[in-house]
């Protein structure tokens, strides 16, 4: 590492060169823009402050991973979650503190997963699978079918039914490593794992296995979210999620022998809607309590790991921004609010109740901002706004890039606040360093220990930092 | 997470939210400003695709951490990587490889290192530490005597010999947590490691205990170098390195009991130097030969873990700019050297003998780039140059911000390329996320698995990146 500073005495010869580097350093650190308000500045450099040296994200994350663990909508966990939620916002002495009711989907993995390949008689390899959300169970005892490799929907179509039909289709198209913004090579690939059981059903597939997104060659496999659509039950296939190395290794026997077959055994199983919980904390404006400021993430999580990343993070960041405030005995001019959302994962029920109510007790939201990214180190933040809201917000810039957040972009925002969208309301989402998030989402190694605590109470300060600036100028 | 391409059919009703919110994503990245020199755009394009698709440095690194292990200069290890270094870079078809004899220190950390807190009589409790790099050992009985806590050098010579003789001195100064660069933090704090033996023995302390570099609470001790400067032999007293949960618990006990014992051996050994060297490998400029553009790392490490970050990370990226190079049949215009630097961790025999030999053959060095910040997400460089020089630099700050590379800054480049500083030259340091470094600085949990490769080939294409356009526009 850098030892500008780590040589004593016996290194003379080099001191007044190094002494020289020392300099440079601090001259960098005196070139950084100046932002205009001092009292601004000073205020944000509290709320790192107290962040980094006192804060409460990374202890209630602890209990939220450890303590509660996974908390898929409609689960007891779940429940758990929405309880707890709402004993630490109490304990914060907001003004106020309730829960929206939602009816959300309930889907349960079931007890048992498991695949192998079947090279011959007697001869096969048990491969890491995982149900998608959503999917139907296979028979009782299992499903055994040949497999048919493709890496696009048209490569699907031009095999069509001849080619398709009573085998399992295997979509291997793998996020493309060359993006540097790892949710741009997601969204390039996650349509196999939404779509994928559905387009190959109609060609007479008898069940999909889904390369997991993940950018890593590891042995997690990786779930999330599938819909069969107006696909009628009887159609219905059932979808897994196979690891990266299961893929690499199923795809290069596929080349040795198209003629293997592939066993698949799944009891997971769909139930009726049940209810539950949108969180929401509020501390009441002074000067303009009719507008509204929303910061939140949401509760809900995958069920094979902690959801420490999605969504844990931005769950207790948001908590964070309002424990901030108050403990700085900050009065915010606008109402702050924050959401822990229910059910993004699978079926943003959360997210559109709290729309609605918003809509039908005619409030006016002016801000909304999402931490959906992972608890990683910031970078920047996206906005959808107009260009003279987003030029407002960009001169505010030189109060954040002290702290490294220095990247605003035009871009979509998030999940649960998208149906807050209209021409009034500026939505935002943090934007975390993406490179280690697709190692970890929806898998069982989204767990606590993968959460750097600097990191998460970085995002929570430049999260309150942003909220602060908006609660001073409003739009 | 963020789901906006995540729903499929039944959700219809967000559907064209959803889409708008994909193109405020495209727009967004369209936005990007625009470099000047298509041609020199495709060509970063095609470095950031090679190291991402294609990279070796993530494979090479595997081998050094993992075949090789922690090389301490003067240490067999370290033999081993220097030969491994030469035989890969010889691989590569460069022009030339050679290695630069340099003689470094020995020292040797033993096969003993224990330490405990004694309450009472038959009341202990052992604590996790180890030796600081060049400290003397115990006697083979260990030593047992009380402890003074100092937070700082002031206190220490406030409190004095009086207070001081006979006792061992805790220096338990953390580094501060509201420093948003943790290589700020570390330089507030590293003189108690560098120089606290050597002060404390003045005022007739038998051994030092220093709270380890780490903003993490956690059970790892961090080693790192320690000097004695012209302290005569007999005043010298060993330095041990506890962890952050050892220094908690070992200032509570304190707090509770100022009466209380501490026993510490150590059996490490310092030997006169030994033979090694640097690890240089060149392509030959097609159009200056003679101004020559180095690239490098340091091929030494500390002894407790593998030396991943430090540097490992360095040393293949470093490897991996060259060899991008000749993957995509770059002619460079400038003479490109990489170098393997040895013994940066406690010497800085070998970049001194690197720069010693440049002047001795009137070498013209126009750029030098180090790589010794750990192997994380590439965030900026610091650059040592004039006003002027920096104004170029600046100029293409539009070809890398696309890659997440928007930080270029004034400021100390690296310890390695310190001696060969002169007005002529730039230096630069290549400056990736520094919030998790001090996790795994010089301890035992510094190791591969610590490694994230996306992270890893990021840091090298950016490397690239940079080198390729000092290697077209020079200074």
């Amino acid at each position: 590492m850098i030892h500008s500073l780590d040589f004593s005495s016996s290194m003379n010869k080099h001191y007044n060169q190094m002494k020289k580097g020392i300099l440079f350093v601090l001259i960098g650190f005196a070139c950084t823009l100046k932002a205009q308000e001092p009292v601004h500045e000073a205020q944000i450099k509290t709320l790192y402050h107290q962040a980094l040296t006192a804060g409460k994200s990374y202890d209630w994350l602890d209990h939220l991973s450890n303590k509660i663990g996974g908390r898929l909508s409609g689960s007891l966990n779940a429940e758990r979650a929405v309880e707890w939620g709402k004993n630490e916002l109490e304990s914060l002495g907001l003004d106020r503190v309730y829960l929206q009711n939602v009816m959300v989907p309930k889907w349960v993995r079931g007890t048992f997963e498991y695949a192998s390949i079947i090279t011959g008689p007697g001869m096969s390899m048990n491969v890491p699978v995982c149900a998608l959300g959503g999917s139907i169970a296979t028979p009782s005892s299992g499903l055994r079918a040949g497999v048919v490799e493709v890496k696009s929907f048209e490569e699907l179509e031009r095999l069509g039914k001849e080619k398709i039909e009573g085998k399992f289709v295997f979509f291997n198209r793998p996020m493309p490593a060359e993006l540097i913004n790892t949710f741009e090579a997601y969204s390039k690939t996650v349509n196999q794992r939404t779509q994928g059981a559905a387009k190959a059903a109609r060609l007479g597939a008898v069940g999909v296995i889904v390369r997991s997104l993940n950018l890593r060659l590891d042995d997690y496999p990786h779930t999330g979210s599938m819909r069969y659509g107006d696909l009628p039950n009887s159609m219905r296939i059932p979808a897994a999620a196979i690891s990266t190395n299961g893929a690499q290794l199923l795809s290069s026997m596929l080349a040795l022998n198209d003629d293997l077959k592939f066993y698949l055994k799944l009891d997971c199983k769909n139930f009726p809607d049940v209810p539950s919980h949108n969180v929401v904390g509020e501390l009441k404006g002074s000067e303009f309590p009719d507008e509204i400021i929303v910061v939140g993430g949401h509760l809900d999580s995958w069920d094979l790991g902690d959801g420490s990343h999605d969504d844990g993070a931005g769950i207790v960041q948001s908590m964070e921004v309002l424990r901030l405030f108050k403990a700085m005995n900050y009065q915010p001019k606008r109402t702050l609010r924050v959401v822990l959302y229910m059910n993004e994962e699978n079926g943003l029920r959360g997210g559109t109740a709290y729309a609605q109510h918003a809509k039908q007790n005619n409030e006016k939201h002016i801000f909304a901002l999402e931490s959906d990214a992972g608890g990683f180190s910031p970078r920047g933040f996206v906005f959808e706004a107009t260009s003279s809201q987003f030029a407002q917000i960009e001169s505010w810039k030189p109060y954040l890039t002290p702290y490294g957040v220095a990247r605003f972009d035009l871009g979509g925002s998030g999940a649960d606040i998208g149906p807050l969208r209209d021409d009034n309301v500026v939505l935002s989402g943090l934007r975390p360093d993406s490179q280690r998030y697709f190692d970890f989402h929806h898998a069982a190694n989204d767990t606590f220990d993968a959460i750097n605590k600097r990191e998460l109470e970085l995002g929570a300060a430049a999260m309150s930092s942003l909220i602060y600036l908006v609660d001073q100028y409003g739009f």
